[in-house]
C-alpha cells in the first residue's frame, strides 16, 4: 500500500480512527521517482513539503562559484522542503532531489492549509516533527562548532551508520564541508 | 502587565477568547532576572521551556578545552530551550543564561503538556513557532557553508542590526565561531 510509511509515522503520535486517518492521507500525493529527479526548484515559489516513504531527499542550494552544497539530507520518515519559504510562500532558496530510487509523498501549501483545518490533531503532529527537528539543528550546529570535520565524520559515521553507508560519498562530503579528496583520506587513515 | 508580551504573541497567531489566553498565561511562571543569571545547566534534567518577555538569553556550551561557545541567542518572543533535552526529558547538553536584564516566563515539562493537553489550540502556536525556528535554522546553515566569518558577520549585521548591536562582541564572536580580536578587526577594517 502506498502511503503506508505516513500512516504509520502518525500512528506513533495521534490517536485516531481510520476515517481519519484515510482522510488525513487523501491530502497527499505519491510519487514513485528515480534517482537525481528535482522536486523544488531554487528561486520557484516553494509550494510544496515532501514526506519520504522510502529513499532519501537532498536540500542543496548552488553557491556563487557553481559548487553544489547539500545542507539537509531526509531519509524515511523525514519531512523536507525549505519551510521559511514554505510557511511564508516565497521562492525557494534550495533545490530538493531525490538522491536515490525514492517513493515520496507531497502536499501543496494551500491542501495543507486546508487539512491543518479540517483536521487540527495534525497540528501536534507538526509540532513534534518541527520540535525535534529544530533541536536536531541546535546539536548540529553545536557539533559544527565543537567538532573538527574529521570528528563529525566520525560521529556521524558512529550515530548514523545507515547514513554513511547509503549517502553518496560526494554528497557525504558536501554536507560536512569537506572535499571529496580530503573524506577519502580521513577514511583511508581510519583502516591503515 | 506581566506575561503581555506572551499573549500579544500568541494573539498574533491564535483566535482565542480572554478567558482562554488568561488560562494559558496561568500556565507560565515569571522570572525578572540580571545579568548572567543561569536558568539551565548543561547536564542537568532539561524541564523547562523559556520565552523571553524583554531581554536576551543564550544558548552555550563548554567546549572540551573549556571555551565558552554560544549556539543560539533569544531576544524578544523567541522560545529558548535545548529542545531534544526537553521534548525526551534527558539531560540537557547547553547552558541558559541571560545576556541582560531580562524578564523571562518558563513553564516545565508537565505544565507544559498539561497546557497542550488542555488548550490543543497551542498545538498551532508551536508548530508555526518550531516551523519557523527550523527553517531559521537550516538557512543558518546555508549561510556558514557559503559565506566566510567576515561575510557572515556583515550578513548577520544587515538583517539583524538590533541584535549585532545589542549583543556583547565576545558573544557575538562565539556565536559567529570568531575570536573577538578577530571580530575586532573586521569591524576595524569596515571604518577604516
Amino acid at each position: 500500500m502506498t502511503k503506508s510509511a505516513l500512516a504509520n509515522h502518525i500512528k506513533s503520535v495521534l490517536i485516531l480512527s481510520e476515517e481519519e486517518l484515510s482522510e488525513i492521507l487523501s491530502y497527499f500525493d505519491f510519487h514513485k521517482l528515480t534517482k537525481k529527479e528535482t522536486l523544488l526548484s531554487a528561486g520557484k515559489l516553494c509550494n510544496r513539503l515532501f514526506f519520504v516513504e522510502k529513499g532519501c531527499l537532498q536540500l542543496y542550494f548552488i553557491d556563487d562559484l557553481g559548487n553544489h552544497k547539500t545542507t539537509q539530507f531526509a531519509m524515511e520518515h523525514w519531512w523536507l522542503t525549505d519551510f521559511l519559504a514554505f510557511q511564508n510562500q516565497k521562492p525557494s532558496n534550495f533545490y530538493v532531489e531525490t538522491v536515490e530510487k525514492s517513493k515520496v509523498l507531497s502536499i501543496s501549501f494551500s491542501k495543507h492549509q486546508e487539512l491543518l483545518d479540517k483536521c487540527p490533531k495534525m497540528e501536534k503532529y507538526y509540532r513534534n516533527i518541527y520540535e525535534t527537528a529544530y533541536g536536531a539543528a541546535l546539536m548540529r550546529l553545536k557539533y559544527m562548532n565543537s567538532l573538527s570535520k574529521e570528528e563529525m565524520f566520525f560521529m556521524f559515521r558512529d550515530n548514523f551508520p545507515e547514513f554513511v553507508q547509503r549517502v553518496p560519498q560526494y554528497l557525504l562530503a558536501s554536507f560536512l564541508g569537506l572535499t571529496p579528496e580530503y573524506l577519502s583520506e580521513i577514511k583511508k587513515k581510519q583502516l591503515s
